[in-house]
C-alpha cells in the first residue's frame, strides 16, 4: 500500500507497509467492518462523532471529529490508505477534495456515493435500462409540486384506497424515515408543510416478495455476487433475512443480473446492496446502498466470505473471496429495542439457554424502543424452524422478565 | 454480573450490568478473545505488559502493568466481574488473594492452573486413573537426580538410540521450549548445567498419530466437547490442526471422554486442552492446557461455536454453544514467520489471490524465524487437498518474492 500517509498518535502503530484502512462514521457498520480486520491485520482508523454509538467501543485508533469538519476529515484522510464509510452523509464537496489529491482512495467513490440520491439514482438506471418502478421526481419548491403529485395520484395511484402513493426524500432517510404513503387527499396537507429534499414519487408496488443481493467489485474490476436473500421488512425497517431467498433459480440469476449492472454503472469500489421488489414475477429496483449492508449481515456466519472482509479486501485491491453459503439456510434477524431499561448486553444467557446456537451481535447502542440495537444469525436446514427460533431469540434479548 | 466492581477511566465505559471480562497477559489469545467478546456485547479489559503485543491493537480498554505487581493487578481485578488469562504464567499467590476476596471469579481458579505444573498434573492425573506415560519426577536439586535419570533411561530409554528418553521442565515450557531428548550419555552434561523447574522425565513414545480434544465446562457445571482433532507437530510446535481428526469412533469416544475426566478432576472453568498420543491404539495424555489452545483455533470457522466465544460463555456461567462442525473437514495451519522482512501484515493479497477461501488470522506480532505470527483456516471435504491449500497460503504469507 502507499506509505506516503502521515503518522498520527495511537495506542498501537500500524507497521510500514501494513493497510490502513480509514472508516468516517462510528456505528455498527463500522464496528464489524474492524471485527473483520483485525483478523486479517489491516489496522482501523475511526473518524466518529462524539455521539456516534458503536465502533469506538472495539477501536482503539479514534479520531473524533465532526463529518462537517473539512480540515479534520481532510488530516484524517491523509493518514489512511482508503478511506471509507459507516453512512452515506459526508460531504462530497470535502471528499472530492481528498480524491482530487490522488490519496487515499475513497472507497465507494463520490461518482458513486452520488447515486444514494433517491432522484439521480432512479433517474440514471431507467436511463441505462435497469428495471425501476414508474416514478416522478418533484421538487417541493416549485408551486407546481402539489398539482404534479395529484396528477401523479391519478394516474399511478392506489384506485381502492384514494389514490395512495409512495413519497420518498430523495437524501437523508434510512430504516423507513424519509418515507411516506399517502392518499390523494392527504398531499395536500402534506406539501403544505413538507420543507426538504426533493421528492421521488411512486406507486405502491403489489409485492410477491422483497429481494436484496450483495454484489462486491474490487478496486481491480474484480466482482462476486452472493446468492439473493430475502428480506423481511416491517415499518420500512428491514426485520428478518434470509439466506437463498426463497425462490426459483432464474429469479436468482436475473436478480444478481441486475446487481451486476448497477454496480458496473455506479462504478462501485466495495460491497453494495441492491434491493428489488419482485411483482408479478417481475423484479424492480427498489433502493441501493452503496455499502455493506443489513441485508448483507447474514453472510457473516451464513457465507464463505462476509460481506465485511469481503467490502475490506475490494477496496483495498486485494483477491475477492468466495460468496458460496456455508449452510443450507441462514436465517438472520434484527434485534431493536423494546423497553430502554432492558439492554441485550445484559440479557444474553436467557437468550443463549433458550436458543444456544443463536450467534449474536450487540453494536453497543444504548437501548431505546425501535432502535436497532444488535442482530442475530441462526444457521440450519429447515427455514420455518429457523424463523421461529431466531425470533424467540431477539425476543428474548429484548422482552421484560427475570433474566 | 456483579456490579460492585469500580469504574476505571477508558475510552468507552461498560453500562452497568454489561458483564466484564478481564484478561491477564496481552497476546494472541486475548486478542482472538476479544475478537469474539465484541459481537457478544461483552467489555473486554485487558492487563497487558508494555511488550507484549497482540491484543492492544485491538482492544481498547487496556492497562498496562507487570504481572508481578501485586498491587497493580488486585487493582485490575476489582474493575472486572470475571478474571481470565492469555497464559498460565501468573503468580498463584496473588490469584488466591483475588479468590479470597470472593469477587471477581477466577476462571481457571487457581486449583485448576495448579495443574500446569506437569510434575503435579501427572501425578493426579496416574492417582486419579487417567491413562498417563510411565513417568518419574526428578528435583534437579538433588544429587541423586542423575542417578535417578540413568536408571530411569536403562529401564525407559530407546533401546535403538542409547536409551534415549524425554524430559519436560515442570513449568515455563511452551511451543518445545522446556523440552529435550536426550541420550543415556547426554545425560550427565545436562544435568551439570541445568538450574530450572524439576523435571518430568518420560520414554519417547511410539505414536500413531497426537489428537487433541477441547472441552469447555461452564461456571454452572455444564460440559461440553469438540471432536476430537488431530495435531501434527514440527519441532514441538503445533503445526497443523485437522477437524475432525481422521481416526475411528470408537477412538473419538474414547478420547472425549478422558478429556471430560480431565475437565472434571481438575474442575476447569472454560476451555481446558487435552493433548493426547496415540500409541498402538491407546490413547495416552500428553499435555494439558487450562484455557483457550492452537488446536482450538480450527473452531473459529470450523464448528458451530468457536473456542473464544466458548470460553467467554463458560467463564461468565452462560449456556454452552453447539460444538458440531460447520464443514466436512476443517485444516488450521500455523503461520511462522521465516524472514525478519516478510510481514504477512502486507502479504495477504498473493497469499488470497492463490487461495481466496483462506480464513486468515493474524497476531499483530513482530516477525521473527520460527515465531508462531498468525494462523489460517481452510474448509471442505477433501483433506489432502485442504492441507495443501492451506501450506500453500501459509507459505505465501511469510515466503520472500515479488508481492
Amino acid at each position: 500500500m502507499a506509505s506516503s500517509r502521515e503518522q498520527p498518535s495511537g495506542a498501537v502503530e500500524p507497521i510500514p507497509g501494513q493497510p490502513v484502512v480509514g472508516i468516517v462514521g462510528g456505528g455498527q457498520l463500522a464496528r464489524m467492518l474492524a471485527e473483520a480486520a483485525f483478523p486479517l491485520g489491516v489496522h482501523v482508523r475511526l473518524f466518529a462523532s462524539p455521539s456516534d454509538e458503536g465502533a469506538a467501543e472495539v477501536i482503539p485508533d479514534v479520531t473524533f471529529g465532526s463529518i462537517d469538519d473539512r480540515d479534520a476529515l481532510v488530516a484524517f484522510a491523509n493518514t489512511v490508505d482508503v478511506l471509507t464509510f459507516d453512512h452515506e452523509n459526508i460531504s462530497h464537496e470535502i471528499l472530492s477534495e481528498v480524491e482530487a489529491n490522488g490519496s487515499p482512495r475513497v472507497a465507494p467513490s463520490v461518482h458513486t456515493l452520488r447515486f444514494s440520491d433517491k432522484a439521480f439514482q432512479r433517474q440514471s438506471f431507467r436511463n441505462a435500462g435497469l428495471p425501476v418502478p414508474p416514478f416522478l421526481v418533484v421538487d417541493p419548491t416549485e408551486t407546481s409540486a402539489l398539482q404534479q403529485a395529484l396528477d401523479f395520484s391519478d394516474q399511478h395511484g392506489r384506485t381502492d384506497d384514494d389514490g395512495k402513493i409512495v413519497l420518498k426524500a430523495a437524501r437523508g432517510g434510512y430504516d423507513g424515515r424519509g418515507v411516506w404513503m399517502l392518499t390523494r387527499s392527504e398531499l395536500e396537507g402534506f406539501f403544505a408543510t413538507y420543507a426538504g429534499a426533493p421528492l421521488v414519487l411512486e406507486p405502491l408496488i403489489d409485492l410477491d416478495i422483497e429481494l436484496a443481493v450483495l454484489v462486491a467489485r474490487s478496486a481491480t474490476g474484480e466482482v462476486a455476487t452472493w446468492p439473493v436473500v430475502e428480506t423481511v421488512q416491517v415499518n420500512g425497517m428491514c426485520d428478518e433475512v434470509i439466506l437463498p431467498a426463497p425462490v426459483d433459480q432464474d429469479l436468482h440469476e436475473r436478480a444478481a443480473d441486475i446487481a451486476e449492472k448497477a454496480s458496473a454503472l455506479t462504478e462501485s469500489v466495495g460491497v453494495l446492496a441492491i434491493e428489488l421488489f419482485v411483482t408479478n414475477g417481475e423484479l424492480l429496483i427498489n433502493e441501493i446502498a452503496p455499502r455493506v449492508h443489513n441485508s448483507g449481515h447474514v453472510t457473516i456466519e451464513g457465507s464463505a466470505t462476509s460481506q465485511f472482509a469481503q467490502h475490506l479486501r475490494a477496496i483495498l485491491g486485494w483477491p475477492l473471496g468466495p460468496t458460496d453459503s456455508r449452510a443450507a439456510v441462514a436465517v438472520m434477524r434484527n434485534i431493536v429495542g423494546e423497553h430502554d431499561n432492558v439492554d441485550p448486553r445484559c440479557t444474553q444467557s436467557r437468550a443463549l439457554a433458550a436458543i444456544p446456537e443463536a450467534h449474536i451481535h450487540l453494536y453497543g447502542k444504548t437501548v431505546r424502543a425501535e432502535r436497532k440495537i444488535g442482530h442475530l444469525t441462526v444457521l440450519g436446514n429447515d427455514q420455518e424452524n429457523l424463523q421461529a427460533r431466531a425470533l424467540h431469540a431477539a425476543n428474548l434479548l429484548v422482552e421484560s422478565g427475570a433474566i
